[in-house]
């Protein structure tokens, strides 16, 4: 009863068995190697159009370049208050941006709001230099707290973005998953909406190492090439990241072990609500539950083995959260088997 | 007959077969799962004391990370003119510290010179702000050139840096060439020699991507997580990395696959004595050489098949090199084959 | 009737007159000269004990620099929501501590309370390497918006830093205006609090362009010395700044001039308590006033020759403001005259 | 007899009536009050077109913005190996950057050849992320080491880096010295040669801090606001450099100080040529000069009251200098007087 994190799983066996299928013969370093230039292609077709693919090794850092290749002086980046940039990055952006700073946005359940966006933007003035320069907004999805941006909410946002001449970055860590929530293709869920780059991740949902910065400008290439490099980024043995990404995105695999984890979920989900001992703090659409369970029930089931940590309720979050009961976070992977969930459910009941 | 690098082989079987075998199950992530734990004991064992290891992605970010760690205000880095540091990391060094200087220093075939760093350092005196303050020596073992320092050339080095109260890193992208070419152990070529941070490299000698920091004074470690993190070089699934260097490092197989791609080297070199068509540059000392080849006969090769790259010859390099002739770096690994060399030696005979 | 701001008016007749009378001669430069010892000495006794005195070009410069030398990696400085340095600084905090972040604390009429710096800092442990690590607390004495900290509640702040390990900053760009309000030594508002470093302000309260940061920990001086470097902030002719400082201690002069500056702000909040056309946001207790004029008024005053600038409610300002109202910023200095303010009053009735 | 440095004279009686003169009263901060205008429109007399000017706090600010404002990812800047940037900013302009590299091209008596630096813009290749890309020639007119690029030199180095995309900047410390050697106009020594940026500094000429960046593309004037008032430098009552400015510049009062400064050396330099107790290293050409001195005579001056500074030779000085003898510096400023001069003159003889 491993949900701790989704990155507690280890590798899909397609995944591992595609690193062991390349490990032999000598092919080019730093990104210049055939199975590089498949997945590039691999990623032409998944988004529909022509875009320019960069591994990089975590997810911290495609979000972090992907501000530094959009940064300006004083630049200001604008993202939900409890998005990873700012919670879980140890300032990974600001270091790699040189300085740059990102604004916390309000909105409920992990995502910023249109009018709150629009709010924190009207402060700035182009030409005041004091206040220094809105450079980007960036959107978290699916968000940090399991929730889901819809089609015209990214619409909107992107808008605000777009009137300003900002550029928008989406952080799908969890893209995957939150792409079979809305049953959208990638290309609906990102450029036709107006988003600019994506750090796509592919590590939550089954690979070893697997992330990428998309940028669908492709004349940005070139230079996000130099960032990545100074960035300590460039993989010499490029492949094995590559031949991740092959496996994973072949056969539509990626989107079959998004739907069985947030699968595991929903099942998971309809057991907290049927219990007693626990509920939910507000309905998941991914991979993630943020359940209020009684203490004694935390306790019990921890020592039967269900892993899983205590979470601080979201700001703003309404609860209420009894003196004998805690926030907690449940994270499903591609790993979580039906009879976890099934016993957890029993324990839980 | 690939001779362009040593990270253009893939993955050792051993390590390939390590990986697979870690796939499966959940562990803690973020360097906290149990083979994380059975690694930091593996390099315990290697230097034969309590060291901390950082996992990152790349030599350049060992290298970066590790100056970072002992960087002041103005500070200053002494290694040699050619250094990868210099010449082939895109200023990573320069933009993780925050703009900390790279100072160039002299020194025939690779190596600093005693005198040569003794002379640049005294220039600078402790109190005067207009000059900066040197913070660190760095030496390559085994060098950009394929040369490798002595003990006792790594002990004059050291003691220079020490008399000034300076830490000392040894870039060891390829550690265990210089290593087996020494034939001394991991401790008597580093810490006994008062080298106090090692960028340890597995990449090139037979892992997808296993590089390291290791730092002899432990009481570092603390600070070196959050640098790490920042950097945004903290893998999830670390113990992808993890389950290679297990492999790597498990009955001295990195020292097999070293010695048997140094050995590689000294049989491509005696073809290259033996040809009236090329002649070594210097005398090869782990796995690279530079011969000066005959320009049809370079063309013959690579039209053969053989993949190497064209070389600037190193500053200072006396000569001479014919109009009709050109310096070239030949690269062996561990996945090179007595087939591949005898076969170029066949042909530049 | 020049309310714009404390920084339009020009140079006080004695600054002015130790600058003329300190051109002629030769002395040494960076910090070196005789009257740079003489204003060293200055400081010591104006804060009644061995301080380290730095100068430097601006408040921004002052305050970013300070968090610059007690930065950590991943560090996060704590201070509130308005403060300058998250307003007004172009980001230079973030950039010259090459990427810290500032995090905004919440309070009433621009202080932070003792219960949201707690609540701030206690969602950071120290080994969590996700979070970043908190590195400093900084206050504004006199705040954005024209108020001061108490004596007591320095110390309410600073005790909550000290649990943690955390240096204090205080931001003095109004050091005086706020000293002469509380009517304290410069000693009790600072050292004697538990406060750390100062950015004291001179140019606001009649210097041309004196600013300073003043460590009360002399141990950290040498390495201060190369931050100031390194920023290109160390003046050539330090002097110029000397001679300004020397005139602006001397004889309590500077208490005078932020004595008469406060003076001025209290009599035109009489007249403007005295108006039917406005009244004041809060209480002022510096050199600042934030009243809420009648549109129809601000134009008249506008037309009849005041300068002020339209301001930003506070964030929480609990209002109300009339559509037909403007919140208003006016500050006085030590160049305004009964004259102007009377004028203004007469004109506001 | 100070020939210390041009930085230990004060300020021109000019300047300081200026200043004085321009203390009282109300005007715009930051930049924007009606002295500020005037001066910007004496610049544009001054250069002959319309430039942007942005006054900063140091000539070290003005160099490492410069290049700030032209940075590019892993940027490097080309200038001689013992330029200010160099030697005497304690890292500011790789800080200031974000970590660009300063790469030292040799060159006699303190000036980059054309060959060096051909040679070393071409190890180069714009698509290789690993080497970093140039991103700037700088050059610094008067040399540290008092000579004077001739307008041919200028336009020769200026070619080669036009040849490559690459910006030009110029040191202008000692502008005015430099100018008055050449009998050139402002333009004829700058954008008429293809220099795009100028640090102009006044302060070692006459004024007290008076510093600023000169950028002949204005279109780049919007960024540079942001870059000046991240890093520190805008000064609130920026009137204060304006007023120094204004008399400085005014009815070519900054020529006549220069072309004192200068003779004054040349003065000293033909004291020295007839001394038998000293020689000079090379002809000076503005205002600082480098005679090899006998030991006894150092001692002899100082003694007498001669203050200067030992000196090392420059890399590749061909001597040779005796065990009695010493390389000394030697500056003379607007401040600088016959009497003492001829006193020097005296002793030395």
């Amino acid at each position: 009863m491993f949900f701790a994190s989704d990155n507690w799983a280890g590798a899909h066996p397609k995944v591992a068995a595609a690193l062991s299928a390349n490990a032999t013969g000598f092919d080019a370093a730093y990104g210049n190697g055939g199975i590089d230039q498949v997945v590039a292609q691999r990623f032409n077709d998944v988004f529909e159009r022509e875009v320019s693919v960069f591994f990089v090794a975590t997810g911290t850092a495609a979000n972090a370049l992907s501000l530094a290749s959009v940064n300006r002086t004083g630049g200001i980046a604008f993202c939900h208050r409890e998005a990873h940039m700012i919670e879980d990055e140890c300032g990974a952006p600001e270091y790699l941006t040189g300085g740059a700073r990102l604004y916390p946005v309000d909105g409920p359940q992990g995502k910023m709001t249109a009018e709150n966006l629009e709010a924190a933007l009207s402060r700035y003035e182009p030409e005041f230099v004091h206040s220094g320069q809105p450079m980007a907004v960036s959107l978290t999805q699916a968000t940090e707290v399991g929730t889901v941006y819809s089609l015209d909410e990214i619409d909107a946002l992107a808008a605000i973005a777009r009137k300003r001449g900002l550029p928008v970055h989406m952080d799908g860590a969890r893209f995957a998953n939150a792409l079979v929530t809305l049953d959208a293709t990638p290309a609906e869920m990102t450029w036709k909406r107006g988003i600019d780059i994506v750090s796509f991740g592919g590590t939550k949902n089954g690979c070893w190492c697997a992330e990428a910065v998309i940028l669908f400008d492709t004349s940005k290439a070139r230079e996000f090439g130099f960032l990545r490099k100074r960035a300590a980024q460039l993989f010499s043995k490029s492949r094995f990241i590559a031949a991740q990404f092959d496996a994973y995105l072949a056969d539509g695999h990626w989107l079959e072990t998004a739907r069985h984890s947030n699968a595991m979920a929903i099942r998971l989900a309809k057991a907290i609500d049927a219990s007693g001992n626990a509920r939910l703090g507000w309905r998941p659409q991914a991979n993630e539950l943020f359940p209020i369970i009684k203490n004694e029930m935390v306790e019990r089931l921890t020592r039967e083995g269900a892993v899983f940590y205590p979470w601080n309720p979201p700001h703003g979050f309404a609860g209420p959260i009894g003196p004998d009961e805690t926030m907690c976070r449940l994270v499903t992977s591609f790993a979580t088997t039906q009879e976890e969930v099934d016993r957890f459910g029993d324990l839980i009941a």
